[in-house]
């Protein structure tokens, strides 16, 4: 291996090994509010590393978003593309999304971090990249399932929100699930068990 | 009026200016991300009467919270205990936790910052004191329905995490709504049509 290539993968291990302690830090505290301390603590590396991959807290975010969102686009096309009929597309999709959200629950609150200022080129990039290609998808399977005459025609927008707002605050309101309901942990099981909920009320309700 | 009296309400008169300002920031903003010194600028008072009246900034968004949504909880006991078929319960249920939500659309972070630290007292004392009697009036009007033969059996608690988050999300996420479907504001009819968006969702799917 060249100098070179060995400096850039070491460069990419250490942006990698950064992230991992950002993301672990993020879902074991349940929010975002992680300083660049905590970060270089947690990897044991240099918190000018931070600065040096990622600029700041942004770049740091987006960076995160990224790894954990970007990749799920691809499936969701081959999903949205595939010869599947729009029930089990949307069922899919939505085991898909809590998978996501359970690994990543801090997913939903990175996003709205990053859109504080809603004036802000940053919020805009969030919406194009990751919000308008899952709203798209969802409306295309919505559309699918018309055509095939087993879906009733709904507000594609309003679904959107919903449907994201029911998957993510099991994740989200953790808390509220131990005080209130005295569950500890999420597991395998839960997990499982919320996205039948999901499906089944949203398959339910939105059948021609 | 006696001059104890009048210290009194003029005290109560400055918190509640203090908890207007900061309910304020919190809508504009999207964000419970405010500082003090924000406070007392947006109130034209003086920041140490914050913690005069509420200690810290957990004992502010305690008294903000309790001035938001303590007041509902009456009236959800009143909607449980009348004289109505369950389905009109739930609809009316859905409709208020909307429009506190679009009045307060910080009111789950809000929660969510309070809770952050999970083996606290003001994690255990928010969930007991909000989300668990908001859980247990859904379970009741749920078990109504099931009596009366018009709603299958659903688990409460998954029902509560997906109504609430479905609920909260159009308002949590007014950034996705500009950049991603270009609505810039959600006025009172968008507020009306998620609601029946969502009670049509619930009401279908868990018909009997």
């Amino acid at each position: 291996m060249s100098e070179l290539a060995t400096k850039s993968k070491r460069a990419t291990a250490s942006a990698d090994m950064l992230l991992n302690a950002t993301s672990a830090l993020m879902a074991e505290r349940n929010s975002v509010d992680v300083t660049f301390a905590d970060i270089a603590a947690r990897s044991g590396m240099n918190s000018a590393l931070i600065h040096y991959h990622f600029g700041n807290k942004a770049g740091l975010y987006k960076a995160l978003l990224e790894r954990d969102a970007g990749s799920t686009f691809a499936a969701l096309d081959r999903l949205v593309a595939a010869d599947m009929p729009a029930r089990e597309k949307l069922r899919h999709h939505i085991a898909g999304v809590i998978k996501t959200y359970h690994r990543y629950p801090y997913m939903n609150r990175l996003i709205g971090a990053l859109s504080i200022d809603s004036e802000s080129e940053t919020a805009r990039f969030i919406a194009e990249r990751f919000t308008r290609p899952l709203a798209e998808a969802q409306a295309a399977i919505l559309r699918q399932g018309v055509e095939e005459g087993v879906f009733r025609k709904v507000d594609p927008m309003l679904f959107h929100f919903s449907l994201v707002g029911a998957c993510d605050h099991l994740f989200h309101a953790r808390h509220s699930l131990k005080f209130a309901f005295g569950v500890e942990e999420i597991d395998d099981d839960l997990q499982r068990r919320y996205a039948d909920h999901i499906a089944g009320i949203v398959l339910d309700s939105i059948a021609a």
